[in-house]
């Protein structure tokens, strides 16, 4: 099995940054498995991500922390270190919809999402079934107008109770309150069935089909305080023709959804996306 | 060289129509090349394409309308009619970004655009050197807010004089008045350079850099009195990364620009493209 | 609940085709939903799709063969009659890797597939549990060398017993004999997790990563005696780059082989593929 | 201007390259702009792509080669630096079918490609008018059987003459010699009009057409000694259908052929391209 870790930084832009974090590996004779970083030359930003084996490293990971630190500091960084063999504790949230569900658990289960999902939360009994298939408890908490502050609390007692890493959205058809989300930031990932920005809120294949568009598309991103509209981690389109009805859109885009989103959050489980501003790099 | 002639219709659906039309063809002897239809339920419309062989067509051409109208009334149809051998006449807009311009000169050059390009029409010398490699007239009319009735006065003789059945704005950026468009009425093909309806309107690769979109694309329409909201033709799309930069975008996006505009130049030449409502049918 | 009919036709083209059909519906009432027709002009072929509502439609079904037989003769017609209410019955044949199986099945559950699927055939018992859990029965063949005779046989009479009428093989890792796919002509339909016609035979990924294509691909195809060369129904690719490994493509691989057998399978079922020579016309 | 320097690197992968690599260019007090690397494991090869401003670096470019060679030698390495400012000189190689050449002529006008183009170079007359009107040199030989040494004698004095750097087949329809390529080893470009390894050789679009595959391709490769067999820089391919005659093939491969060799030799120019065995690296 697979022991790296993986260092994850972003920082205003100066010279030397390359060399000093290589020199750093080095010297606890790290071999660096994959290295990437990006410019943003309006923003002065630094990115990078960069992965090595941990046989072989000489500094004990517990003593990372403070070894790194001085650099860190030295160049403003703010860094993450993820290690390979801690899975991320991923929640994923339904409504009725069952193919992004079915989808992830499938991809979970043959070893392509490297992490542990404890919990199915749905607002309805639907996917039950599913989630007994695949081993994963299934909560139901049903929410309405009047009871949404305290559904959502009790969400969050049980994101709290799983441990949970990442929240994903699997066609969850409620909207999360502010409160909410900003207790995860880019921790909570959607999947919007249109390519963003066009056609935001609601039914967009309806839209779509009215506007006479000749592709549609998915977008999976980050969600934040405004509805649709946070840093975008993938897209993707599909043709249409004038012969395809809203019915026909909503089968082509499952396809869509499926991909896009797993592609999104398999990318977040393998430590390759980072978010500036409103956008994501992400290392493929 | 090809001797066909092609029907386009639309009608209020109802049993019998294809029989109909099929009738009235095989009284005449035509041999049936093409034929594709389309119902829209919704709208309770019937959209038909057919294209057949005038040799051994026993109706003369010059009689068609007489004889093709008692159907044609019966039934409450549109319709066109196209001979092959008729070749539509084109005008190109174009302001100094010239690579949609060459693109077209050299498909309609090496045959891939069955029309006549008797003018290239702007607001700028600088594509005067083009014009005149592909031998076709280069008119300037500069346009400004003072001028632009008058300019638009004579851009409407130029038309004229030259007969012109399409215009293709291959990015002229001057926005036309409604007046003009409504001269020609899905008879103007614009290429917009973004996924529509997301970025209408002014720089579009600057909004979609902002934005953080993973995928760019391009809109060819018939333009209509509102801006950019045309019935689209075609739309096509091209992967971009953080790496990309708005002058990336540009130029990823000149390849998008092409394709996408002459497909939608071609359709409407071939007579594949029917408008109804604020979209359009078409017969690939 | 849709009841429809639907005429697959070709034959040697000539004048009048579509009016004889046409009129022939006409006489009993028939409201055409879709039609769509292709010549082949090299081969001097006319094929058709046209598919009508049986409501109102005044012919009684058990009596159409012989009211359409005249026409049939008089133009040498190979044709087919499919209703919408009469399923098509699926066997999907299947060894160890689940992904096709588990696509097949979600999507029949969600309606996207209108089949039966009575039987599932493995020779192994790996998938048993994901037949259980969508309730179709599971049956494990196992095949070797010496058996390979006698466990066909068994393998026909399943065929048999539950009245299969298209075989999908669903990364089935036996090859079939030649008497087994001469008894199911047009209806075994296979997954080629390579872009035919390049990487035929065995292990395609390997030799894509070998080879160094910048694109893979997967192939769906009807079953001939030919190894990989039967009539192609859907081909569709994915970018890759020289960091994907072996293991990189199988799991990008999978997305394409599920994307590409389900559209071969929807398309089938809803009698829009006809085969001639070796090709596929997909009237879609 | 972009006053930048490029390193492209390939040796046994090994502890301590990046830092060495970096910690080199810093000791210069080098501003990297861009930095990319690949490990192959299987090859056990390490493969770079850095980019620098040459503004502020604080050795002379002169000096290069002796102070990187201690580290190189080392390292074994395999390396070749580049400047911005140093323009590669570009032949383009073509027979009858143009638009390649139009395309790449075009590109270059508008400064898509960073290059000279001194020379182009022809078997026939036929595109002398589109060099005149881009000014670049054009030279008519004649090759068939009898004369094929003397021709490619002639060409290859041609090549010194202008001291081309990359020569590029823009469907260039003769076979150069094993002697030929080999003098110009990772330094001829050709676009193949298939999707290799599929239909290699002759009349791709034909034997497309009869096997009735459903997408086209193009690949834009490095010439060796194998027909169409060296390694890939680029594919891309384009959806048909049964509609399309081997006509309409021809002409959507147009627009692939276009795309796909543009792309190769942009990244060929931009020094993004690495050689080793059969396979490319693309740092894109």
């Amino acid at each position: 099995m697979k022991n790296t870790a993986t260092l994850l930084i972003s920082c205003p832009d100066r010279r030397g940054l390359v060399a000093a974090i290589a020199n750093f590996l080095l010297t606890y004779n790290a071999n660096i498995l994959h290295a990437d970083q990006y410019q943003d030359d309006d923003a002065g930003l630094f990115l990078m991500r960069i992965e090595w084996d941990l046989n072989g490293f000489t500094l004990d990971m517990s003593a990372f922390e403070a070894a790194f630190a001085p650099i860190a500091e030295r160049c403003s960084m703010n860094w993450q270190l993820k290690r390979s063999t801690e899975k991320s504790r991923l929640a994923i949230f339904v409504s009725k919809y069952d193919h992004c569900l079915v989808d992830l658990l499938h991809r979970w289960q043959t070893g392509e999402l490297g992490c542990d999902i404890p919990l199915i939360l749905s607002n309805h009994e639907d996917c039950r079934r599913v989630a007994d298939f695949y081993g994963v408890a299934y909560e139901v908490i049903s929410v309405n107008k009047d009871n949404k502050q305290k559904a959502e609390a009790r969400q969050r007692e049980l994101m709290a109770e799983h441990r949970i890493d990442l929240i994903v959205l699997a066609r969850y058809m409620q909207v999360l309150s502010h409160e909410f989300t900003a207790a995860f930031p880019n921790r909570v990932i959607n999947i919007h069935h249109s390519f963003l920005p066009a056609f935001d809120g609601a039914k967009p294949y309806h839209r779509a089909h009215e506007r006479g568009v000749k592709l549609i598309g998915a977008t999976s991103h980050y969600v934040t305080e405004v509805l649709d509209d946070g840093p975008i981690i993938e897209q993707d389109v599909t043709r249409i023709s004038h012969r395809d009805t809203v019915e026909h859109l909503i089968r082509k885009g499952r396809d869509l959804e499926r991909i896009v989103l797993s592609r999104a959050v398999r990318w977040h489980l393998d430590h390759r996306v980072l978010v500036y501003g409103n956008k994501t790099v992400v290392f493929e």
